[in-house]
This record gives structure tokens, sequence and C-alpha cells, in this order.
């Protein structure tokens, strides 16, 4: 489950997540443009990897410039990252990552080494995250009680992240510590996220694993089937206002309707030190047709309009704590997530 | 639109809604265990329509017994409603057209004559629902203000009714009556009735609608996009506890955090009488397959399980109002729905 994301001679490849849990292909990423049609097309999602994924990006686009032009100059990095930052605009670790590649590069002399030093810098990123994903998940195993039924929505799985995953690193590393717990995904549409990535990794993990659709949810907490949230994040603002796939808010409204606890589990890059609260992050609408086909075929006629945003906001009062690599953060979340920076 | 379901030369021709709207298919009936097998599989549904389908059923089975034995006895109508009763669990629509079936055979001595009796008085149902819908649609499109954008749920249309239907009936009314309104119709997982019936329903009269995944819901009531929220009803507890679609919960706590009205649009036939409160409404679990197939093909793994809730209880305290052919019902729902049966 680990095998999703690699480097080598040169090229980084790409499990392409579009066809899982069916077709294992992978993407060979060359360049540039092939980083940005990956990310752009989600051949690759999931806030944690999209960060990853960008900085060797930044290390391809790096390479491909020194060999082209024979030598790399100061502003080419900026270029290289403007062209990243327009792939996606609501998951903050893309930006993040960016931020990071462009100090590594600043703090070199050396030019002639520079593909090699950002490529070093995007595998620090890549295993610097497993790592966070490890040590959050540890935190956040100790909120989980045995016999525990868990919702969790999309994936924040080991395939949205450098590995391990976030949300699901908390289930994993639950699990790996014999509790007994019973996990409910939802489908997620429209991509399927919860159906295809999440339940198959539990799947494989030999946790006991159920999907439903995003609008059995309600049901399932008055019918008190669900003991916990968890959930990953694609952007934390400083109160604690989460951006996180489309449909998280209205499961957070009815796991506080039924006092659920509610976690968001993410590591410190996904929280965003520029913005006050939820009303300023950018929320990215996707195209209608991604909600109208599925494999290819239409699920109503060509005519007919649809919407489909990828994220929503939910406020912080809904969250009951984030799980961090830093510990479990516990409100009040603008005095606690403020010390993470410090 | 309102050739979905009609009666001819002794047979009930029923449009096949599982393949709409690419396919416009029909389903000759000519026996009771077509019907059966209409109700059960969806090539009809919707409460309102399920009831219409189960009186003509209960026709067509008097109609065969009288074929093959030559006579009809007493109790061959208890044993045709019991088939019937064990369609489909929740919709009480088809219970109460059943009693009412019932009641009219025994009104009758003249058993030779009773399969066209029995049809006269399915064929009643049929046209007063069609009366009665028209009627709490009026009533209904009163709540509804020009420049209202409405979010429905499913479908509570034409094609779940005998025709013109409840919460797109009260839609159309307002429509017909020159109010320019603005639908959002959640697609509906697992069967997509929004998607497939609803949008289609309503591009067809005219009406500006567009599908969203039934996750966007909150995010919709968080950005001020949503006016007002119309739903049907499988079956409305006396205290005003409403099963329908499962999601429709979760849409009533959406709308309730943000003080969006939530009406739910049912003729009296949908009140049941015997039960107090949403507790006692039987929801129905279909077959999981129903939620990891799309197009025949599937969406994951055969070894993943999946659950499938067929409606949910809104708890009355979510419901604004109810509209139904004898009028809006107000709070306290308790007082004034009992009314409806004096």
């Amino acid at each position: 489950m680990t095998d999703h994301i690699y480097w080598k001679d040169g090229s980084l490849y790409l499990l392409d997540q579009r066809a899982l849990p069916f077709k294992k292909t992978y993407l060979q990423c060359k360049g540039l443009k092939d980083i940005v049609y990956a990310i752009k097309s989600m051949v690759v999602r999931g806030a944690p990897l999209i960060g990853i994924v960008a900085a060797y990006g930044v290390a391809l686009g790096i390479q491909e410039i020194l060999a082209s032009k024979g030598r790399i100059k100061d502003d080419d990095i900026d270029k290289i990252c403007e062209k990243l930052a327009k792939t996606r605009p609501t998951a903050v670790n893309l930006f993040w990552a960016l931020e990071r590649m462009k100090n590594a590069f600043r703090q070199y002399s050396n030019k002639a080494d520079m593909p090699d030093l950002m490529t070093d810098e995007a595998i620090a990123i890549h295993v610097e995250d497993i790592e966070n994903n490890r040590m959050l998940s540890l935190y956040g195993s100790e909120l989980i009680d045995d016999g525990d039924t868990i919702l969790t929505h999309c994936n924040a799985g080991a395939l949205a992240t450098g590995g391990y995953g976030t949300a699901l690193g908390v289930i994993r590393a639950a699990h790996a510590g014999g509790k007994k717990i019973k996990v409910i995904a939802t489908e997620t549409r429209p991509y399927l996220q919860g159906a295809r990535l999440t339940a198959w990794e539990l799947y494989e993990e030999g946790v006991d694993v159920e999907i439903v659709p995003d609008n059995h949810v309600g049901f399932l907490c008055y019918n008190k089937g669900i003991d916990k949230v968890i959930v990953g994040a694609d952007r934390i603002a400083l109160n604690g206002d989460t951006a996180n796939k489309i449909g998280t808010y209205m499961i957070a409204l009815c796991a506080s309707r039924y006092k659920i606890p509610f976690f968001v589990a993410a590591p410190v890059s996904t929280f965003d030190r520029n913005i006050n609260n939820g009303a300023y992050i950018p929320i990215e609408e996707r195209d209608s047709r991604e909600v109208k086909y599925i494999h290819g075929k239409p699920l109503t006629l060509e005519a007919i309009k649809a919407r489909y945003y990828s994220f929503d906001i939910t406020p912080e009062r809904y969250v009951s704590n984030f799980i961090t690599e830093k510990g479990i953060i516990e409100k009040p979340f603008k005095k606690y997530i403020k010390m993470l920076f410090s």
C-alpha cells in the first residue's frame, strides 16, 4: 500500500488512483507537465500527497531546465512553482510544499547540483510526511476505544499521503494496537474515493469495513450506529475552520446533533497560518461532467446542468479535536493552533 | 409526463423507471405476479404510485382468480393483499390502498362483476391521487416566493405518483403561476432518482434545474444558496415524524441549522393514523449490490461490504409545515394531523 509514489532514475512514478481498485497502472512523470497533469486530472489526490507530488514536480522542472538550457537562473524556481500552484486551489499542503522547495532552492548556490538537491528535498518532504502520519496516528489511536464503530469520509489513507495516512492512519494504528474496530466508509460522490480507495485500503489491512452512500450518515447517527467520526483535511484556518472533501460538513452536523466525537487528523502542513477563518479558504469547483458521468456513461441527459464543489468548510465549533504529529489539539483552537507554529 | 401508468384491455402498463431518462419502455402487467415484480424491483417507485399500482394489482389478482377458478371467494382478496403487502415495507400508501380495495370488495355482493368493480376502484384511487396532488400543489405554491432557489431530494414528481407530483407538484404549480424559481435536485444515491427523474421532469417542464451530489447540501446552505426545501414522504406518523428517501434527515438538519423552511408535501394517504411516532416506522434495507454496482459495473471490489437503507426518519421538529390536499399543516403537528382524519 506504500508503493503508490516512488522516484526512480530521474522520474516520479505515480499509481493512477482513478483506476483503483481495479487496475494498478503507473504514470511515469518525466517532467513538470506530467506532474501538472497528474494533479489536475486526479491521477493523485489527497492534500498531503498533492504537496509531495508538487515537490517532486519542482525537482523535475529544475532538472528539465538544466538539461535544455544548460544552466539554472534564480527566477526559474518561481516560474515552475507558479505552474504547480495553479493546479488545485484548496489543499494548502501544495503551497506549503512549494514554499519549502523555494526556500531550499535559495539556500544553495551550486546551481549545477540543483536537480539532485531539489530531489533530495522532495524526498525529505515525502519521508517526513510518512513519519508525521505515523506519529499523529499514534496520538490519535489513544482516542479510539475497543469496540468502536468509526465513520470516515473520502480517503485520508496511505493513498492520500506519502504513506500510512492521516484519518486512516489513526484507524490503522488502533487496529494494529489490537483494538477491535469497525469502519463505515461513505462512498464519497462523485469520485467514490470512499468506495474505491478507503474501503480497499482497510479491507487489505484486515479492518472490518462497510460502504454506505453519503446520504446514510444521518440515519446511522440516529440509529446509534456511529461512535466516532475521523476525517482528514485539505486546509485548516487558524481558528480551526476546516476545508475537507465536500460532504464533511453535513457529517459534522449529524455528529454534533448526537454528541458523537468528530476528529480531524492532519499534519501541521495542512494548517494555514495566513488564514484566520474558513471564509478565506478558496473552494474548488470542478467540471460538472465529473458528476454527470460514471464509467464514461451519462447518469442523466447531457442537457441537464450539474454542479460539483470539491470541498466544503466545517466550522470549528463542530470539530472535537485535531490530531497532529505534535499531539492532540484541544479547544480553544485559536490558542493552541497558533502554538503549532512556535 | 402523465403516461407513466395506464390501464388498457385488462392490463396495467407501467413505464419502467429504471431505464429513465434514456429509454421509455413499458412493462405490461397481466397479473398479480407482474405487479409484485414491478414494485419489488423498482420498475415503479414513489409512495403514492406504489399504492396506486398495488390497487391495480388487486384488480388483476381478482381477474386472474375468476378466469382460472370460475368464481371468487370471500377470502381471495386477503390472499392477494398479503402478497402485495410484502413487496415493500415503508411506504404506507401501499397498505392504505390495499385497505381501501378490501373495503370496496366487501361492499359488493355480485362477485361475477368483481374484476370490473375492482378495476373501477383502482382507477378511482389513481384519479383521486392526481386531483389531490393538484390541490396540495396549489396550497403549497403559496409558500413559494418569486426568485426562490428550492432544494428537493429524490423524486416526488409525476413519476412518483398518479400524476403531477407532490413536492414537484408544488414547484410545478409555482412555476405555472409565473414565479421564477430555480431548483437544486440532489442526485439521490444509489438509484439516482434526483438526477434521472426529478431533473428530467423539471427540465421537460422548462424549470431551471441543476443536479448536485447528495453531499453538497451542507455547503449550499452555508453559502446561502438555498431558500427552501421541499420533499415528499413515504410515511408520516401522527406526531409528524417523517419517513422519506434516505438522506432527507441530513438535509433537514442542514436546513434547520440555517433556518431554511423545510416542507413535506404529501397526500393524506401518506399519514399513518396507527403510528404515534417515527420509531414505529419500518425502514427497508435493500440489497447492497444496489450500492456497489452502477450500469451493471462494480464501483469497488466484490468482496467489500456495503449497506443500503432506503429511507430515514426526519424527526418532526425539523419539519416546518406539511402540505396536503386539505391545506397547509402548522405546528403543533400532533393536534392538526389528527384533524386530517376527522
